[in-house]
């Protein structure tokens, strides 16, 4: 596999051009300047680079085994690397400094994210929930759980995971079925835990001290359905008064899967109760247990579609060097190497046009995310709403295309591109994970058309699109961006055209009430390709204004070959799901799925 | 893994009613009756459903292993899935009765074929290779070769293989360095080879008793470049005058490849004369071997097309087995399985639809080879130009639209997807490969927008532009379909004006002479969807007149909703190709292909 190389000019780019550094303006941000962000980026690259990357490879071969004792062995050097992480005080780069975090930008957070992701995703992913769980304890934890558990959850010694999946209840939580069963008065205010959980990442492991797990469960006399469930904290090791680690608390790991990628990282079927029963502590109220999970869940949304950016920016690079390398064929009568030959130059051209465009969105919906928790009166609420319609595109959509990108970057590869050693073939299995987790892309769809569209009659999403229609004015104005702008235009108007089409599906009487549903996968599709449009147009902007102001460097030169290809070669064909919606799916209606 | 049950009665509605059975009526068809057909058909699909698809997973999971001797352990019971396939008279029955086969037509053969590879891609690949040895032999061998190698060939005891590539000859296979050292005269007249192959496919095995390759290498005194290259036959034994075997040759196998997927076939790097040299003779004209290669290749690419088509359905039934089973969330107020939720509905047509869309043009393209073949004098010509153009169409348009259909397919299967023991993830990883062998799919393209509409000036796609207006005429006349006819017909406008444009691209100065391969994939991908869409449209109006008839059969309206998903949701993403080009590539003239 070739090295990684964190992708710290580009997202500069994003930060200091495209976004103005705007997050930094912020109250609350007023340490962190653009040279402290600089040299953030240039240390995390340096982690991603040199200590995550060259474990890549190598943890996919080997893998996590279940060790007869219960515990998981994870690959060679993945306790190191992320000591590494958790001793460099990277865990609480994006947390709040009352929360024992240095408080920097969701920006600048998900930046360092993105690069860890596209060194070693596998690894990635265990931070990933630990995020997770400091989000739900923060938010909805007791202060005597938030002086137990932040802290060290916050520097990372200890992890965290989310446990919400069983085996009849995945995308439909309301089927949890785990039991949580209150102690009696003298034992104290705990729970005990009976039930079992599946695809839980990161359940197991060796990698820190402890490991707090988040655990969807229900009372024996809650209600059925949603509001009976409620959430609760089950420690591995129970913690004393003092903050030292106890006993052993009743959750194990009974096995862990075999799956196509992601092979460092241990997925988990954990145990709860096989004994007396777990020990858990409530979180927040009872019976709120999914909208609590699904407070923090927006954000973890946005996380997996960073972690498809990431795995795609490595396939970009991995399908370059290879192309650099490969002298196969002539061009113009001489020897070349196959990144000369026009069809995989388009690939290689489509694969970073892609990836850098994903990449400015995400981390405009960060800057909206800042904005959203630090901006002024009215600001806020207007960023949020902003933020609520872009994250189910930004995993969505980041994450099909990073299925998409990876499978190009094999195929540049030829024949190398099947052979495991080569490392392509790693890069789409790992990435084809992120459609499924964290909601189903079918799940942020509807999410997308349904909820967010519907609660404001496509409000926010149409201001998004006057944002769009400005930056369409502003490449027709400039000669050589005119193209651009015609195209970026007639995608503002699809994608107008086609919410309201949307927002209009209530009424679709063959279908029934839930028709919105069909339509909702090719309108993220839609929304995903002109808002990424969009961005590759302001980045095209920018890159003239750079040259205009007499720089010469090759990257801009580079970002107008991408903005012209995502403008006109890649947003045409997104711009197509405005007549797939047009075209209406009666055929579903009466559609029989039988099997031959 | 759920059962495999191979698609006859879609099968006998391509062959059937589709294509009218007009192959049975060609000159040498005689006695292959319609009920002969459907009975062959019948018994290929117990040998797929029974025997073979068993196999599929283990064979996955189990793999191939060299042995410390040198040879390949297949998987459990593969040697004698295929000797059932062998002895079943299975090799033979697309190949003419002069060389001992059955003589059935390619419409029959190619329907045989895609079930036996959507039960299990991994060993059909065998008898897929020993098809193009036969078909080399059989067109450019001497008649002694023939007598001694086609016999046994045909009837499956021994298999072949094709030698093509080296480290450093890959899609350009002018760099081959394989030495053919002619022996001195008395030894006799043939040739001792030198040199190592890489991805040879069943390069070594013990499923059959001997073991054909065919490969290409260059004479000591040859010139550089495709004009040195000439094609030998070097058996594994040795066969003596009398038929029995001889001495083993020396070839071996140097190792084997950890692939993405295809676990079951194995890949082998041959290494040829690693002691007096390999002998091998010559077959056909010295400094013709790629000629002679390219004969096959055609068919080859044929047969790899019809592969794609079979995981598809196998990616198909997989998902919609899974969709009917699993029961998450409510449906209008009741507890539904996903089958019934509709953006789950939704992908479940849209791999149906561009199954069967598939399969119809693929079989379209046999029947035209079959006309090509058998057909009089005149219409021979028509039907081998078309099916020059469409043999990279069904090539590459299946194979890239099967990796996407077994990638929608795991997605169905939410988190299940991605665990290996479900086996959908299987499906992706199997389908993979198919867009790269036997000429990746971007040499596909080449083919088709440069050599193949070059020559013609598109006379041969113009031909059948004009069917596929044709029959969106038919559909606008017919009420209910006539939605269906104008998105037919705006996608024929499409392709004509598309091929056009790239008809034109010689003369794009910004690209230089090469510019045709800029829009040769966008100009591919277009052309497929259209072609598929008019194979639906087809089967729209033939399923029309079925019920007209009385039919009640559900097969009928399930194909309606196909043909309508087909060609209104499926054709406009196609069509944005026709945008695509039309935008121009400019954009590549100066990009340069750096890393970070």
């Amino acid at each position: 596999m070739f090295p990684f190389v964190a992708p710290v000019r580009d997202l500069r780019f994003v930060l200091e051009e495209l976004l103005e550094h705007r997050s930094l303006a912020l109250p609350g941000f007023e340490e962190a300047s653009p040279d402290l962000v600089e040299a953030v980026l240039e240390e995390a690259a340096r982690l991603a680079g040199e200590v995550w990357g060259p474990l890549n490879a190598s943890g996919d071969q080997q893998g996590c085994t279940r060790r007869s004792d219960g515990g998981v062995t994870l690959p060679d050097g993945f306790i190191e690397a992320y000591q590494a992480y958790a001793e460099g005080g990277w865990n609480g780069i994006g947390v709040s400094e009352a929360l024992g975090g240095q408080g920097l930008p969701e920006v600048v957070a998900s930046s360092v994210q993105e690069m860890l992701h596209g060194a070693n995703m596998a690894l990635g992913l265990c931070p990933m929930l630990t995020a997770g769980a400091i989000e739900a304890l923060a938010h909805h934890g007791s202060d005597a759980l938030k002086a137990s558990y932040l802290p060290k959850l916050v520097e990372g010694s200890w992890t965290g995971t989310m446990n919400l999946t069983e085996p009849q209840a995945g995308s439909d939580l309301s089927k949890v079925r785990t039991r949580a069963v209150p102690c009696p008065d003298e034992e104290g205010d705990h729970f005990r835990l009976f039930g079992q959980k599946i695809f839980i990442t990161w359940g197991e492991h060796d990698a820190a001290e402890n490991i707090v797990h988040l655990v969807l469960a229900r009372k024996p006399d809650a209600p059925e359905g949603n509001k009976g469930i409620s959430l609760f904290l089950v420690p591995k090791f129970l913690v004393n008064a003092d903050g030292s680690l106890g006993e052993r608390n009743d959750v194990t790991c009974a096995s862990i899967e075999h799956k196509l990628g992601i092979h460092g990282s241990p997925t988990c079927t954990l145990s709860f109760g096989d004994g007396d029963g777990a020990i858990g502590y409530l979180v927040g109220e009872e019976g709120r247990g999914l909208n609590h999970m699904f407070t923090m869940m927006n954000e973890a949304r946005h996380k997996v579609g960073i972690q498809g950016i990431g795995v795609a920016e490595r396939a970009c690079q991995h399908a370059f060097a290879y192309a650099l390398d490969r002298v196969q064929g002539k061009v113009r009568g001489r020897e070349a190497t196959i990144s000369e030959h026009l069809d995989v130059r388009r690939m290689l051209l489509s694969m970073r046009a892609r990836t850098d465009a994903l990449r400015a969105l995400a981390l405009y919906c960060a800057a909206q995310l800042d904005v959203a928790r630090h901006g002024g009166d009215g600001e806020r609420e207007v960023a949020q709403a902003r933020a609520d319609v872009l994250i189910p595109v930004v995993k969505a959509f980041s994450t099909d295309q990073a299925v998409d990108i990876a499978s190009m970057g094999v195929q540049v590869h030829g024949g190398m591109g099947f052979i495991e050693e080569t490392g392509a073939a790693q890069l789409l299995r790992d990435a084809r994970i992120a459609p499924i987790y964290e909601g189903t892309n079918g799940i942020q769809a509807l999410d997308l058309a349904g909820r967010k569209l519907q609660r404001d009659g496509g409000a926010a999403l149409a201001g998004l699109i006057e944002e769009v229609e400005a930056t369409a004015s502003e490449l027709r104005e400039d000669g050589e961006l005119a193209a651009l702008g015609e195209s970026l235009a007639a995608g503002a108007a699809d994608l107008e055209a086609a919410m309201q089409r949307v927002l209009e599906q209530g009424s679709d009487s063959e279908l029934g009430p839930d028709a919105i549903q069909a339509y909702a996968t090719p309108f993220l599709s839609l929304a995903g390709h002109v808002l990424c449009a969009w961005q590759m147009g302001r980045a095209a902007l920018k890159a003239r204004a750079a040259q205009a102001a007499g720089s010469n460097e090759p990257f801009y030169q580079a970002k107008l070959a991408a903005a012209d290809f995502a403008l006109r070669q890649w947003l045409p064909v997104g711009r197509a799901n405005r007549s797939v919606i047009e075209a209406g799916m009666a055929c579903l209606a009466d559609y029989e799925v039988t099997l031959p």
